[in-house]
């Protein structure tokens, strides 16, 4: 799909400063996938519709889970991780794309999993670093996606995990579980 | 067991430092088991036996796991965490306890589990504010431990989850799965 295209189905769907958000994303995802040889074209799009959903009604968002037998333990924690699968089961059924890269990029841009694809990784941490991100700490997220990809997604991920913990708020299992796979990657075996 | 006997038959696994860190256990266990209605002679024998296999050779320890078919993801966490299962499995071969109140508190002092016991929970808690302990917010968990019993365990795991987080340490998803619980429990249904 031809990028203005793609930019004129997602603007309706968003808020005047998700799609700012949106495009930042975009111009960073194109920007990481030239650094790590991903796939440029892909990546763009998965960028472009990553919030697809986010401004979706909460009930709209829980029946799509129900119904398409996501993971129900989503309906126990935070909404905020919702549009991310109910936003690819939608760029989907409602905008038509079919190629599943892209799709999984869209749906585990919030929680992650184990064993990501490059292209997952970078639009996991597009996300979290693009220009128009302002937060303690979001220099080294870029600085860091700049010198291992791996590297910038552990920083992201462990913020995550010190921000929710620190608010004394539930920790998504699977957020958890993206962190440690790679801290095993990195690392290697037994950390203790 | 009397309380002599068994501080007898500890102090003999501990090092110095290690045995007085657990006379305060011991203390801070009963005071907390007054507190909140709890066994305080179950605390007491929990307290004093809670570090039992802290010493024990790691390699000893890892084919105590294994061969008792204890959750193998622990040998790939924190070599920190096995002492707490491989105790309990020590305390009652080799010391005899057969109370299974008493052996999951030691089991779960170090992870936590859902659904904690009062007295699991007193343990923990113990462990983390005893009088010997010194670190940031100790002081703090010892207020809580005095006005809420969960919430000073929810500070002790949460404070764990940061720490590991910030040292880019993988954290044990059990801990991660008792701090959830208990906020759960606490804030109720959906965070979001």
């Amino acid at each position: 799909m031809e990028r203005e295209k793609a930019l004129g189905i997602v603007k309706e769907q968003l808020t005047e400063h998700r799609y700012q958000h949106t495009l930042g994303v975009m111009e960073t995802a194109i920007e990481l996938s030239k650094r790590y040889h991903a796939d440029v074209k892909k990546a763009e799009i998965a960028a472009i519709f990553h919030d697809y959903a986010k401004f979706r009604p909460k009930d709209e968002m829980k029946q799509i889970i129900i119904n398409q037998q996501m993971p129900s333990d989503l309906l126990i924690h935070n909404t905020e991780l919702w549009h991310a699968p109910v936003g690819a089961f939608l760029v989907k059924t409602e905008v038509g794309i079919e190629d599943e890269e892209i799709l999984d990029a869209i749906r585990f841009h919030t929680s992650g999993r184990e064993k990501m694809t490059l292209l997952e990784k970078i639009i996991f941490v597009a996300d979290y670093i693009e220009p128009g991100r302002h937060f303690p700490g979001v220099e080294e997220g870029r600085k860091l996606a700049k010198q291992d990809l791996d590297d910038a997604l552990i920083y992201a991920l462990k913020n995550t995990i010190m921000f929710l913990a620190k608010k004394s708020q539930a920790i998504y299992p699977d957020t958890l579980r993206t962190y440690n796979s790679l801290i095993f990657e990195k690392k290697g075996g037994i950390l203790g």
